[in-house]
């Protein structure tokens, strides 16, 4: 079933690891980045230019494929790959995290979540099971575990409840999952047979919880693990011990995924505390509002300082915007509202951080992580951010 | 200082006409179609897919490019072509046709039009002399008289009028681009010196009109002619007859740009009466509505008959979009309000028009645009447009 997908690791450098992620759909040089294709298109890009500067795997959001288009309209089409031209990897989350911040009203109970559809009011369950076989319908080759998304703060009461029961759930997805593999799931036609399942790591903040949250996942078996419930409004510092001690505790020859971070400087040194993948929607959505990143600090584009800038965005950068755009020329459409903002934006953002990903795998394969990560955040914090 | 500017005629089928036209930023094979860049942005695409789809003209507006980022700005950025990054050949209008629709309130008198803009209500004036030095500072390798822009429908009288004052702003435009071509306009820095000018010829739906509005603009002398004032509600029979007639009183030597259309039908009619260049907004306005252009008729994406339909846009084309996507994801795209759907319904739209001037070029080359014009519009009439 799931022999496909495995985690070769290639080399390490203190905490971080360099390794190659082996999937039905190709493979995933690690650490890796994943850009965000919520509705089955990363935002403002098309595919060849995701495949142009190197994205290797993508993530979509089983929220909104379930709403629209519908997980068995794209089963019928013969799964996500298929549906949307892409075939290269693909995670796609459970659905939780979007039932819980998104949708109109939801009611959680043991069994599930109960929830009406931001679109039209339409009124859904989504229970482990449920999310396990949409994802088989989807036919990515990472599932992810139906898990409960704790607000921040909490109370190691409330985290200790949440945690317990993300466990419980976890579960329930695994056995579903090898209910569907085994074709015991009439109704379920999954469409990628290869298709790994990640648990979660929950927990909150508290150290205890997240060792208990990660015992109870491991004990289930997947063939990944992830650490959510971070990058909600915590302190840096207790997201980056967090991540640490979590990943610390993980088995070592699996891939860890460390869920919607971050910026720059949390994907270093997350990495630096042993996590293999990203996910983050930063880099576009910051794209499509002016904001870009560079090898220099951030800038935001509309700031009128850039209005007869000849200049590149980033001169150490080799997309596609920077080797043919001025500054000048890119705050001009995006204060004219051009879609062509949202295109280039959005390139050279990514690219930004797929090159960012590929200096830290060099980094690691040369055994000077440590000395590219002290160079990479002196230069990030060198100047100040553009508001 | 205009010498590199020329067409070279080719070949001729009939009233069809086959040329090379030279310009300072290269050379275009006519007859050709030029994407409308209205601010400086073909809408939705990015520049290195007009070049890779064939695109060897665009459009630019000067309306909307005086009023933000300003023509100054993009004169001392080195002109449009530097500012934009795009350095195929550009033809700019004079922006008269969105004083006379865009902008808030016109007042039109001898002198030119006063208007406020669009944006912000500020006050400006557009005379024959400020058209002209805009142009010159945008650095276009085709500029366009300013003319005045007569409703529809008009009675012979007011027809008269207009056209009288049309080429009266032709002879002052014509001066003024030789006054600035020879340095005497101080405040004029023109970023193209082999910049050519076009006159309009107007004169509305009376062929006596246009008949003294085409020697009236020959007389003052251009580089090339342009047919304005047609595709604004007019019989499409009364617009071909107008164009045939006005074309065929056109001096044979020199281009003939019938502006504003059309759909891809007028595209292949006009040819058929003598026309060497055409712009228009449909392909990419309509992309950006979901109709798409093929080569069994109009297909509306939005439609449900699309949602599970795993063939591409058009059988027959070459772009990206059928290379890679079906309609049902094209669709899902369109209803879910992804920005991928505006890039790659543009995409085919713009590949469709720029195969059809190929298509038309390879026909009068080998003498066959008669056959090619009965079955092309055999084809595309064979099919109802869908709503």
């Amino acid at each position: 079933m799931s022999t496909e997908f495995a985690l070769s690791l290639r080399g390490t450098d203190g905490a971080a690891r360099l390794g190659t992620l082996t999937t039905p759909h190709g493979v995933v040089e690690t650490p890796a980045f994943m850009p965000v294709g919520t509705q089955g298109s990363v935002k403002a890009a098309l595919h060849r230019d995701l495949e142009d500067i190197g994205v290797s795997i993508i993530l979509g959001n089983t929220y909104h494929l379930f709403l629209r288009p519908g997980d068995e309209l794209i089963a019928r089409r013969g799964g996500l790959h298929t549906f949307i031209g892409w075939d290269r990897p693909i995670l796609t989350d459970s659905g939780g995290f979007q039932v819980f911040s998104l949708a109109e009203r939801r009611v959680i109970r043991e069994d599930g979540a109960e929830f009406r559809s931001h679109l039209d009011g339409s009124l859904h369950m989504l229970s482990p099971e449920r999310a396990t076989d949409i994802q088989a319908r989807l036919g990515s080759d990472i599932a992810m575990v139906l898990d409960e998304c704790l607000a921040f703060p909490a109370t190691p009461d409330a985290a200790a409840r949440s945690m317990e029961r993300s466990a419980r759930w976890a579960g329930r997805c695994r056995e579903r999952l090898q209910r569907v593999r085994a074709g015991d799931v009439a109704e379920v036609h999954a469409t990628n047979a290869g298709q790994a399942q990640f648990g979660i790591v929950q927990g909150g903040v508290f150290p205890d919880l997240r060792s208990a949250s990660v015992d109870a996942t491991v004990a289930v078996g997947f063939e990944g693990y992830a650490i959510g419930g971070l990058s909600v409004g915590e302190p840096i510092d207790v997201m980056y011990d967090t991540v640490a001690s979590t990943a610390a505790r993980l088995p070592e020859r699996q891939p860890r995924y460390l869920m919607g971070a971050g910026t720059p400087e949390d994907l270093v040194e997350c990495v630096a505390r042993g996590i293999d993948m990203f996910d983050c929607v930063m880099p576009t959505r910051n794209a499509r509002n002016g904001q870009l990143f560079t090898s220099q600090g951030r800038v935001n584009i509309r700031n009128a300082r850039h209005a007869e800038a000849d200049e590149p965005v980033d001169e150490a950068c080799r997309c596609y915007t920077c080797r043919r755009h001025s500054r000048a020329y890119l705050r001009h459409l995006f204060m004219a509202g051009e879609v062509a903002a949202l295109a280039l934006n959005t390139l050279h953002n990514l690219t930004f951080y797929l090159d960012t990903m590929q200096r830290i795998r060099e980094a690691i394969a040369f055994r000077s992580f440590e000395t590219f990560r002290q160079e990479f955040l002196r230069s990030v914090s060198r100047l100040a951010v553009e508001s």
